[in-house]
Formats: C-alpha cells, structure tokens, sequence
C-alpha cells in the first residue's frame, strides 16, 4: 500500500465514523422507547435504522473479510429489509415488537461493527470493498433522513404531540415572489457520470431531448397551498388524478398531512409550531401536488427538466449537517431551493435509464425492483445529509405517500 | 350544406351506423342473463356496455341538439361511467345488479338515438359534432374490445366453463424462430399528427430520442412461457419487481390467468382449448411479462421503441373485423405480430406527452386523469377493431390486469 | 301400500306440488335479467334459489331412489349452498355470474325433478324418503322467504329503485296503545314434542326455569323508532352494544335499513312508500333492536320466553299466503303480531338446546354448525309462509343483518 | 371513623398496596423496550397495563376526593380504554406507539396515585369508595393476566424467541386417566351472592334447571390434542362449526397457537419447551375446543353445568400467587384442574343473567356492553391471581382468540 492509498483509506475511513457518528447523534434526546416505535408500517423504529444499517455492514462488506466473524449472525433476519437473496427476513410491519435485541445490545453491535471495519479500511482494503463502502455510507445516510421522517410520524401519533426537539431551529422566512425562470430545452444529458459515488438508478448518463419550458424560482409555499385549500381544492374532483380523488375520499384528506385543523399550524420535528406563510409546504403527497398545480394553472417539472436546470445551481440549502432545521422560506435570486427545504414530486414516474444495468447479486435488490407505482422526486430535503444529495439524485416514492418533508415546485410549458 | 359536406355526412353516419351494429353483432349467442353478468370490479355486463355507450351519445353529442328531447333522464346515473363533471354515476362494482332497464328497453334506447343521431348527421351537422360523433365510436370500439375480455371473465366464473362461441376460429401456427431486428437509435417522432381521429393522449407528436436497440420479431410463444414456469420462474423473487412478487405470492400466482392447472390448455372465447405452443402467449400482467423478460436476459421495449419500430408496419394482423378469431401463432418475415393478436406491455409508465393538453370539458375526463399506477400497452389484439387500431395508440392498464388480451414482446439494447 | 297410505301419498305430493308452485308464482312478474342479480354475498339470485331447491331434492331425495336418473349431474356443484360432505360447493358471493344454465333450463329442471319425484311420492315411498321430502318442502320454504328478500334487496340496489309489485298490499293501519302483559315465570316446556314436521334445532323439548316477566301487547312501530332516531339514539353510544357501536359508526347507520332519508318513507316489495306510524318497523339489525330497548328502558324477550308467551297464541297473522302483503299495524286485544309481519330479534344467542342431535348424514350441516355469532329471532314474518311456521320454531341471523323482515317486541322483568 | 372500621379501612389499604406491587413484580426482567411492544391489537404493552390500570383508580375513585388533584390530566385519554362516558380514548391499536410518557414517568405517576389513594384508604373513605377500589383492584388483577399473556405474545413475534423467564417452573405431570364423572341435574342456583366481591355479570344469582350430566375429570391433555392432529381433525369440515372452518382455513391453523412445527415442543413464558403430553392442552380459540370435543365424541360443558360442578370443590389449584407457573398435569382424585392451569371453554354465549344490572354510571360499560359475539371460560389459568378467582367468575373471548391460557374439558349428557 503506497502512501497515497494510505491517503484514500484513512480518509475513507474516517468518512465512515463520521457517518455512523452521525446517526447516532441523531438520536440524541430520543429515549430507549421512542426508538422503539413503529408508527406504521412504511415507517420503521429508530433502533431498527440503526440495525439494519450495520446489518448492512456487516453483511455486504465484512462477510468479504474471512477474519471477521458474526457476534450476532441470528440478528440477520431481523434486520435484513428486503432482501431476498440474502434470506429471510422478519416482517416489515412488525419491526416494532423487536424489544430484543436491546438498545444497548444494538448500540454494542454498532461499535464492534465500526471498529472491525474501520481497523480495516485504515489497513486497507481492496477497491470493490471501498466501493462497497461508499454504498453502505450512502445507505446510512439513506437511513438518516428516514429516521427522522419516522420518528417524526411515531410522535405524531402521540396525542401528547412531544417534539422530537422543542428547539428545533425554525428560521423565520420573508416572502420571495413567485415567478418562472424560462430554460431553454434540446438535447441534453442527464443522469450521473464521474468518479464519485452514484446510485445504480442515476445511470447511465443517457441523452434526452427537452422542449422549452419555465419553471418556478422558488418551492410553493404554505400560504399558497392555503389558497388552493380555501378554494375547494380537495372538494373539485376535476382537480385530480383518478386515484388521487379516490384516495381524498377514502382518506378523508382535507390539509397537508401534519397541518392540523386550524389550519394556521403543522406538526413538526419541533412540536406543534405556527405555520410560516413562506415557508414551503411540505408532506404532500404526489397526488396534492399534481393537483395543486392543475388548479394554479401549471404542471409539475419532468425529473429531466428539474436536473437540466439544478446541474447549473450550486448543491447548497436548507440540507441536513448535524442538526436538522425545519424547512423555511428561501432568500435571493435565481433558481432558489432547488437543494435542501423539500423533495421535489416531478412528473416522471420511477422507471429505469436506458442502458440501466442493477448492481450484481444481492445488492442489485437495492433500487431496480421498486420500479412500478412510484413516482421520482427530486433534490433533498432539510433532512436529507448534505454530502448526500446532487443533481442526479433520484429519490422516489408512492404516489399516496406523505410523512416525507415533500413539496412541490411548479413548471410550465413555455 | 354543399354536396361534399353531404358526402361527408352520409359517410359518418354510415359509418356509425356500422360500428352501433358491430357492438350489437358481437352479442349474437349471448341471452340476456349472460349480458347481465360483472364478475370483478372491473368488468361490466355485456349489457351496460351497449347502454354505455348509448348513453355516452346522448349525454355528449346529441344533448347538444335542441330538439332531442332523452326519453330516459333518470338513466343516465346509471350509466355514466366516471364522468364527475356531468352528474353521479351508480357505483361500478354494482353495474351487475342493474336488471332495469331490460336488455329489450336497452335495445330499444339503442334504436331511438341511432335514429335520432344517424338523421341528425345525415341533414348535416357542426363539426364540433361531426368530431364528437368521431369519438363516439373509438369510444364504442374501445368497449368492442372490452365487451369480450369481460364476457370472457364472466364465462371462466362458471364451473361449466362455456363458451361465448364455441366454433370460434383458431388457426392452428406454425413457429416462427424468435430473433431481434435492430432498429436505429436518433431522434425520432412519436405521437400523433393527422387529419383523421385521434384520441388526446396520443398528442401532440413530439421528437424523442433513442439509443439504437432491438426488438424480437414477434411475441412471446406459450412454449417459450412454458419454458419459464418449468424454470421456476413463479417462486424466484429475484425475478420479479417488488410488487409483483408480492401479487405472486397473495394472488398464489402460478400460470398466465386462463391457462388451466395441466399447462396445456386454457380457458378462451371458444371454451377450454389446447394449447398451441407457438401461438402468442396472453392474459399475462406486466409484472410477468416483466419478469419473463428478465428471465429471457432481455426487457421489454418502451413505448417508443415500439412506436418507432411500429410505423414502418402495415396496420393489419390478427385485429377484430366483425367476427373474433383467437391469437395464432405469425407467418412470415420481418416484425410479425405488431398489431392484433394480444396487445404488447411496454416499459413505458402511462404519463402524458410533453405538451398534452387534455379536451375541454367533461370530455377532459376520458384520459388524463387515469395517468397514475398504469403502463402503457400497444398494438392492438384480436379483440381490437381493425378500424380503431394506429401506430400511436396508447392503452394502459394497471401492472396486475391479466383479463386482457394481454403479451408481451422482448427487447435489447442494441 | 294400504289405501290409507296412498292417501298420505297422494297429500305428499299434492303439498309438494303446492309448494314448488308457490316458489315459481312468486316470481311472477320478474324477468330473467331480475333473477340474475346478487346485490351482496348474504343474498342470493332468484334463479339460484329455484335451482338449489330443485338440487336439495334431487341430491337427498331422488338420489335415494335407484331408477332415477341426474339430467344435469354437472350442475350439482353449482347449486350445492354449503354441504362439505357432498361434495365442492360454487362460491357463495359468485353466484350472480351463473348466466348458464339459463332460466328456463333451471325451469325444465325443476320440472323434470318436480315430475320424478311426484309420480314416487304417487307410487309410494318409504319413510325415510318421505321425512326427506318434508325436510326439502320446509327447506323450500325457507327459500320462498329469502327469495323475497333477497329480491328487494337487489332492487333496493338500482337508483331506479323499481317495485317487485307495485300493487302490493299495504293494509293502513290504526294504532294500538303499547302495553305490557304479565307473564308467569315458572318451570315450562319449550321446543317441539309431536307428531309434525320440525327442525333438528327445535329439539329436544325440554324444561326450562322462568321469571315472571312482562311482554309488550304488540311490535315496536315505525313512530316509536322515530323517536328514538330523533332522540339521538344512533349518536349515544351508550345505547348500544360494543359490537353494535362499531359497526353504527363504521357503517353509518342512521335509520332502518330501507328507510329513505327523509325518515318518512321506506323502499319495500312494492317501490318506496311512505311510511305507516303504527306499522312495525322492520329491517332491524340487532344491535338496533337491543339498543331501542336499552333506550326505551326496556329489554329485548328471551326465546324462551317468548315461546311460553306465544304457545297459547293462534298460528295466525300477516304471514305468506300466497302473494305477499307489507308488514300492518295491529288490530284487536291481547298479545298481538306474535306470528307475522316481522321477526323478532330475542336476547338469546342460537345455540343447541340440552340434548340436541344433529340429522345423520350431509343433513347434519342443516342447522348445527351455524350455531356460533347468530341470533335467534322468533314468530315469522309477511314473507313466511304461514305453513311453515309455529311457536318453536328458530330463526337465526348474524347481529349486524338487516335485510330480512327483522323487527323487535319489547320485554321487561315483571 | 371506629376501630373496627380503621381495620377494615387498613386491611383494604394493605390490599391495595399488595395488588399493585403484584403487578409491578410481574415486570421483573422486563425491560422498558420490552414493555413497549403492542403485537397485535388485541394486546397492550406491559407499560400500558401499568398506566391503565392507574388511571382506572384516579379516574373512578380519585376523581370522589375534592383534595386529589391530577398531576396528568393529560394522560387520561391515552390511557382511556373503552369508557365513552369519561370521554375520548387514544385509539386501541395503537397503544405501542405510546413512548412518552417513559416508563419511569409511568412508575412515579403510580406511586403518586398509589400514595394518595393508600392514604386515603387508611384515613378512612365512605363505602362506596371502598367499593369501587375493590372493583380497582380486580381489575387490576384483570391486567395481571392480560399483561402475562400480552408479553407472550408480543416476545413470540420476535424470531429470537426470547423468554418471559427462563427459569419459570414447568412441573413435569403424570398422566391421570381421563374418565367421566357423572352430575346430578335439577334446578340448581348459579351466580353469585354474597358478602366479598363479584362483577356485575356474575348477578343476580338465579335458579336454573339442569338435565343430569357428565364431566371429565380433568383438562384435556397435549397428549390427548396431539390424537386429534394426527387423525386430521384440521382437514375435516364436518368436525368444525361454519364460522370456525372459515377461520381454519383463511388463516391457515394446523395446531394450538404456540405449539411449533415439530407438534413436540411450544413456545411458553419460558420460552421454547418441550411439550408434556400429560399437561393441558392451551391457547385453543373456541372453535377448536368444540370442533375437538365433537371429535372426541363429547361436548362442551355449558357455564351452568361447569358451576354447579365447581360448587363443590375448594377453590385452589396452579394459579397465580406470586410469580407464575406453567400450566401441568393434574394429580389426584375427584374433578382436577376445575381451578388454575387453563380457562375452560363452555359451550354458553356470554349473555346477561335474568335480571342483570349493570353498574350505575360509566362503570356500567365495564362488562354488558361486550354481550355479543363472545363466550363464556371458567375456572382460571396459571396466569390468574389466586384471590381474583372464584366459582361464579366468568371470563369471555371471542372464539377465535387463542392467545390466552385457554383450554378445554370435555362434557357429555348423561
């Protein structure tokens, strides 16, 4: 191992405690029981996250490691997600009677994880190793952002409505008028090429051909989904998708999913909080989105649309380091939010790049079989780790799905 | 009104004095007790199809002349279908309890508009009329097709397993060796553009572009469907998106929907049948044509790759052209079986064109709002009316449909 | 055979006959189309109910007979309701989709088997074969009851909400003061001892300790249920049962099952009427009949003590005689509406009495093996027919049914 | 306030404290992440029990003391479980999400509550305070055995297997015959009358006539169930009630709840044991004790039949005093097991007796309002407090529950 290499592992290395560090520093203020909730069965226990993510460790990098040696290999279906190939796996919505393994015994199991695969990487080790690496940090980061929107929805099922962190940081915004940035359209490319690490979905970097459109300068903010609500927006199946005006009925939507019915406050990571005007609106569904935009006139931007126009804004904004804050109001001029605040619900269904090949064996489970009924949004949320997200970044969900910190941007045909 | 409008005229109404007798032709056999059958949500009687599309004359052509006067207002809840915008509609997994009207009164609301509208478009009508009767009858034709599928369904809940005809045609094949034709990559135009009929969601043509790929030469054979059954195809997850296997394993998925427990017959319009080893698998979801692709080391194509491929393809084949003959096995060279015999999955999700602008009014309803959870299907089946089928006509259905006539083509990247 | 015994013969088969008869003149004036419909899984297809009590008597009576011969042996697993041992049953909520055999090959059936058996029945049989044959007229009868209710219900179903006779009967009815009657506790008798034809749950009859109790002169009537809707009563969940409650809520329920929104009409055989003050209400679940009780201070009898009650009560009232009549009010003194017009709901589960027996064989399913979530409700109804009941006899539906004549006495503790 | 009567109030205080340190001792090796789990919605967390049972003395006795002020009002709907009278309740299946209030809240919320109502207590309080924390503490010993059975259930989801307590005795029997001992009939009393404690069900005591009977001396034993499996008794529809079948096939039961695969081994309060053919079969629903009895030839004892019978025999046996037993074999002569081991199955609907009343107020929703849909066990379990029992109690279950100690004995006329 020459000394640049040296370079590389201690820096990746290092990388991978900051990472795991990370997650657990977001479970500070949560106690052994708030990790142990599993609000529904889309959401998973704090403990869990924690779990799986070193099951995945464990499972895809240091089983490579013939020294290693499982101190728990009957947790593996527990905390194996979806893996098929790997196993079996303990139910998914039954995540939250895991009262065993302990916290602690899980917490234990994290550091004897990180200590055997960070002795490793400092000694170094081969390159698909490293890469396999980079897919777990990305994972765990993955995982962060759930954490949060879980525990989020756990505490919300509570009527005492206790605030993940009562001082949460919530930073008053000043409205930016809304209006269309035109961009121009043709031949463009798309998708994720370079050195760094991308997920399997962002490939191949492939050409596409845009037409002309215009999309908004900023996110739409909850004064202006306020609007649409005051004006019978959940109320004009006109407005909606087919299943989405099914949904309204059979759900009995009326508001964003955590706006309570004042209409004039959410709950947020910070408890119960006024809603600010400007802010965006967040935790709508696709379905809201879509029909949000039909009723204001506009359309959601194609997940093409939305990346030509991000490759060309700095990858900066309301994102996840350290600490979260809530989403807020955006400042300046140009294409603004574009990063950070909320996910973006686009146009563009979930489905494979031309030329997209999955990853090899297990790990080509990762993204590829999700792609049916769940729609590509795009560009991070305040929860999302800033060294997480970029322009090529897919992220996708159902269409009814709304305790992620999810909005919406409008575009325009030009 | 000049001599050519009149030529015009008398050509539409004889036109759809044609297409009103062919959904009347295509109930020769069934009594009315068949014709009031639904046996799932969603498929109708053969029945409140003919009062459907009855009902979709009156409601949007002839209301518009003011000196039609209905002679049953108060049936028209009942056979609205989805149309929000023009009033309530009776509850569609009910439709089979509506045995008032008699299917005699229906025949007799048939007659009654057929002459008032046929009169109407032989003294001349407007053209925004003259367009709407055009839309009629592609509505009409639409449910030619799904008259069968449904009759079909209805017939397999019954023990007795009947035929609709028992003497139905059924062209013994001969195999055609499966190879892939590559077709070129570029940017290539997809979408409707044209005088004659087209429906909204075809629109508006637009440039696309494509890598170069390849398409098989005709569909998928039942021996080659029955090659992956045999390989286990049903019970490896490994193969299957994720909801597919999760419909697999609720539904206890284990063959295409009409073939019978011995994998050697099926259940078809002309009663249980053997199977003809080289004649077009069908009644397939997308989730099996999916994984059957991946099995085949393949993929499907998207729906532009087809189109693409597709224009340069007579419009002929195994297509409904007064009586319904089975899928059969192709003859001869080149792409076979692009149009007729069973509509072919794409990759593609159901989403609009960029530029789609829906019709005005409830019309607006027919398709965009279905945009959301369906895939794109093309091509046409022996069900599709030979008159009603195009290069650019899109169909969709959820992954999970199999009550279609319904297979599947392979693709490659080139 | 003595001729004594032939006359017994020959009055077998002329009750048979009477009786098959009343089934195919209750369905005077419906069409073929009507007798399709299942509007829900508890209800039934007239059609069906004519070829399942065609199949009752072939499969356990005419089977007994060597020299008969099963026209149609393929359709006994259509017809088979739920008799485990005799083979595989159609299932239930599918058997709207039974368009074949048609109507008329259901009729020559029944005619074919009407025919066989009376000419044995003529000739002479057995008397196993004839305690079969008044176990098949009695189970007929059942059907004649469930065919009428069945069929309101399916046209209950259609907006057009058309009259299975719109002449129907509807006696006006004057209001006899409610009372109770004081009733003497003690050791009685209740079930059937005799000669007679009665159901295996009838039996044994046996000894059973009373309290003096008080039982109301007449059925609960419209315009009391009125007032306990207008009280609240479907609001207050302490009315009502847990069960009961939950089903109010997740249901919706406000009113009686075919009362119209107006709380001053009601859909019956005979179209939507308006509805009679002091006419019974009808079409009770229950949960409503227990919770009126509650509401009016009051209890619901026990089945005991409404047989001991009912045994000095003439088998007389609005009962099936022919051509049904809608429930009336009362007339006269003394325990009124014992028998006819409406079931009653009694406070006692349906289980077997001391000593019961099942029949031997398949008929053992009969009864026995429902004897679990059911109530027993006594006395008949207008669309009982008035041959087919006594104070014995036990009728049972699940708490939450509401589609059968089904309405309520109050009792009290003396 | 007299000496005797100090006593009396002293006794009760010391009762008091008793019963509640029981059920904080019976969370001995439990951690706070295992009293969180909530496996089904049927269950509540062990730290849900803790809480309820609390609120149950603040809400219904505290609340009569003008002194006593609610350091948690706030809490009272997330601890509410059913009483629509003291106002709303946080939902029932979602009592796992509840992490705050933590555990150690929860635990010096009961020393606050257990602290004012002992002092209370020993001041002196009126009778009918007195009454209601009798009815307190047995509901509380209620709890005990819920909280018991819950944790069984919730541990059993979790694919370690974990036990309650690893060590818990498990008393290997020695098989006693099974023979019938005969019961002479007559009119006998039944409920309860008396000076101590009784639910409102148990009343009034009345008489009730009884044909002469037979009784098995015991439990039926694992050896005896085991038989029934081996001879098919899942697979045959003739031995089960409708419902019941409907119920083995739709969730697929082949053998008592906790039994494994391998019909030699269950999963207990100590984990995995081996099963001990000659102790009591347990956790069978309803529906498989009466389809076993009919296997066997025999019946269900009714409730009345089981009192009269227990009458005679001291009230003792293996039940809960202290920390719990499994449930063995019986030893000895005469009606064994009648207390302790396994709540007995009777072939009685849970109904109200002749002249019931419930408790005035919102304790009347404590028992009559769940008389539908249920039936009645006698006798106990190894899980119940030895003080809490007695011959005229009555525990009700639906028929399809099995996750409580539920067992059988079988009965026969004589």
């Amino acid at each position: 191992m020459s000394p640049s290499d040296l370079t590389v592992a201690t820096s990746i290395a290092s990388r991978f405690r900051a990472v795991r560090e990370q997650t657990a520093a977001l479970c500070t203020g949560l106690s052994a029981e708030d990790m142990m909730v599993q609000s529904m069965p889309d959401a998973s226990p704090t403990k869990w996250h924690l779990a799986h993510t070193t099951w995945f460790f464990e499972r895809f990098v240091l089983s490579r490691n013939k020294t290693f040696k499982a101190i728990h290999p009957e947790w593996h279906e527990l905390f194996n997600s979806y893996y098929q190939s790997v196993g079996p796996m303990h139910a998914r919505p039954m995540r939250g009677v895991l009262s065993r393994p302990s916290l602690d015994d899980v917490k234990a199991w994290r550091s004897h994880v990180d200590e055997a695969l960070a002795a490793w990487l400092e000694r170094g080790a081969d390159a698909e190793t490293l890469a396999l690496v980079e897919l777990g940090m990305n994972h765990e980061q993955q995982h962060q952002e759930l954490l949060l929107t879980d525990i989020q929805h756990a505490l919300s099922c509570n009527e005492l409505l206790p605030a993940y962190d009562a001082h949460i940081a919530s930073v008053p915004g000043e409205p930016v008028p809304l209006r269309f940035v035109a961009c121009e359209g043709g031949t463009v490319e798309v998708g994720y090429e370079g050195e760094g690490f991308a997920f399997d979905n962002e490939s191949p970097r492939h050409g596409y051909l845009l037409r002309p459109y215009m999309l908004a300068n900023r996110l739409v903010s909850n004064s202006e989904y306020l609007m649409f609500i005051q004006d019978g927006g959940y109320h004009d199946p006109l407005l909606w998708l087919s299943d989405g005006w099914a949904t309204v009925q059979g759900q009995g939507w009326s508001r964003p999913f955590y706006w309570q019915e004042d209409l004039a406050s959410a709950f947020t990571l910070g408890g119960v909080r006024e809603l600010d005007p400007s802010a965006p609106v967040t935790h709508l569904s696709y379905f809201e989105a879509d029909a949000f935009a039909r009723w204001a006139g506009a359309r959601l931007p194609t997940e093409q649309e939305w990346e030509h126009a991000a490759a060309s804004v700095p990858v900066q904004g309301n994102l996840l380091d350290g600490w979260p804050r809530l989403p807020h109001a955006a400042r300046g001029a140009g294409l603004l939010q574009m990063f950070g605040d909320a996910w973006e619900w686009t146009a563009s269904p979930y489905v494979s790049y031309p030329g997209f090949k999955t990853l090899p064996g297990a790990l080509g489970e990762y993204n590829g079989k999700f792609m049916s009924g769940q729609w590509v949004l795009r560009g991070g949320s305040c929860a999302t780790p800033v060294s997480h997200i970029r322009c090529s970044y897919r992220n996708f969900f159902p269409p009814h799905a709304r305790w992620q910190f999810s909005g919406t941007r409008l575009a325009r045909d030009a």
